[in-house]
């Protein structure tokens, strides 16, 4: 891979944790040879690039002496240009960066981005696409927290943005899509899901696979998962959780007892590689589908790990002319 | 514990298996006093019979020649009066069952309970309540997908009927209620929680939690969660897919080398807690709240311990004057 002369932007103060998993997370992706621009307080950002030596790397700032905090609201952009998330994404609009990149407060960074950048032609709402761990490999749900009340004309232009995320960013040449609902029948859902069945069955561009499941979310059933952001939201936090809590339960069965923890010895690499498969910095970041530049968001709680993966699927996805891609599919679509 | 003079009517040929498991089930809760009708065609359930010793253990049969099969609709419960689940909930409310319980077609076992028994003073809609597996031990969630569209008066009948259910069968005094939704101000949610959120806070006789978010449900953060049946049925079914596929992943590392094998066998018992712990047979049947008279509805593919299971909670639910005490509270309640 050689350095992108296009930097990706990323939000560096913002997150739970501020600059560190940030910088590191830079510097990693730095190395594999994607640019970066560090997006913050200047001061406050050199200060935590000084403990490391980053001679020749292709790593700038830009300053920004305002930060959404967490507990603020995300309608607050509006008016805080100087803010990190703003700036980032007005680096983006100005073809100064390739993508912006936030683990910061994520209502903010979509209401940034939205602002800032504008929409794709035939998208009345972008939506937050989410890589979730299967038993395939790995699926891509959306909305998954960007809309809470949703039209069932948004569900196909999101089945549509996915399709075409999966085939440039991921290689997937006709990927499925899945209704999630309450019953594999078509007649089986709540209104939203019978309003948008026949019409997700009507686009010829799109593989429609049919309803699923909660079951099949894991399963892999489907490439791709398409539902409100209501729902979405809580599967996948549902998901996290749950790994959580198993992993917890078994964490403590393996201390429980003398043997238990003999054995725990034995397995535990074998069983990292699952641990590994489900930690959500292993995706790093979710993309913002629709917005007219490419805008990731991530956990605020992400590591330097999460960081590194992030940056390094915004500059696959610049590579691979996503956008361009995007709009040229949306453009082509047969109309809802 | 002693025999109820009142038995338990079980739909004994329904479920995806049929009469084996309904049959080895009833026995069992028999052996621990608790009094099975068999309901279902006569010869068929003779030959099921034929194999075991029942001596001395109070099970009966009732005659129903005719069965909803699972690929049949709901609402062909109208036109059948001799179908199983029918005979079943027509004992309920003749006095002659304690509770009815299937394995079967649920839409049919709600409709049929519905039409059959009708709804409790003070409930628009019954809902389905199931018990999910968490962190603390177990929580109660409905609605799991008896109604699909809801109105935001239903979460608080809802949140009502389980608030008296765990006081008076779980023996919890004051539980718990959290509001599923996608953050934990009260501000975010869809449409629904936003209308349903002050409904459940100026309830008085509830112990109102507020929102909580998909994480949550696992944590056991509230003795009780409610939601739709669209959103509930797919966390359930989620929930349920992710332990199987995270167990499948966990049995594919634990034979993935030599060492893992080894470590396998002592660890193996350890685990085997886990998996126990998440088998849905563990809870046996999830409860159809708000209807009068008590029906229970459990997972097609139950063994004969879910059979069991949901036997022995149909009886400490009739035992403990559960439909009494929900017909108290619901009076009692302040309007909505």
């Amino acid at each position: 891979m050689t350095a992108t002369p296009l930097p990706i932007a990323l939000d560096a103060l913002a997150g739970d944790v501020g600059a560190a998993p940030n910088v590191e997370g830079a510097i990693q992706a730095a190395r594999a040879g994607v640019s970066v621009t560090l997006v913050g307080d200047r001061t406050k950002l050199h200060a935590a690039l000084a403990s490391h030596d980053i001679t020749g790397l292709p790593i700038t700032v830009e300053d920004a002496p305002d930060l959404i905090g967490m507990d603020e609201h995300a309608s607050d952009v509006r008016g805080r240009k100087d803010a990190s998330i703003n700036v980032a994404t007005r680096l983006v609009k100005e073809g100064r960066a390739a993508a912006a990149v936030s683990l910061g407060h994520s209502g903010a960074t979509m209401a940034s981005a939205l602002l800032t950048l504008g929409r794709l032609p035939g998208v009345d709402r972008p939506a937050i696409l989410t890589h979730i761990p299967t038993a395939r490999g790995f699926g891509a749900m959306l909305d998954v927290g960007a809309n809470a009340d949703v039209k069932a004309a948004y569900l196909v232009q999101w089945a549509r943005l996915a399709t075409t995320y999966l085939r440039v960013v991921e290689d997937r040449q006709s990927p499925t899509v899945g209704l999630l609902s309450i019953g594999e029948e078509d007649h089986k859902g709540n209104a939203l899901v019978l309003e948008a069945h026949p019409l997700l069955r009507a686009a010829t561009d799109l593989n429609f696979h049919g309803n699923i499941e909660g079951r099949d979310v894991m399963q892999g059933t489907t490439d791709i998962v398409v539902t409100d952001g209501f729902t979405g939201n809580i599967v996948l936090k549902l998901a996290e959780g749950e790994a959580k809590v198993l992993f917890g339960w078994i964490r403590e069965a393996l201390t429980s007892t003398m043997q238990a923890k003999l054995g725990a010895l034995l397995v535990r690499g074998a069983l990292r590689g699952i641990a590994d498969r489900l930690d959500p910095s292993t995706y790093g970041a979710s993309i913002l589908l629709g917005v007219r530049g490419l805008a990731f968001i991530g956990h605020g709680s992400g590591d330097a790990r999460a960081v590194k993966n992030a940056l390094l699927r915004a500059h696959r996805a610049h590579q691979a002319q996503l956008l361009q891609r995007l709009d040229a599919e949306l453009r082509a679509a047969p109309s809802t």
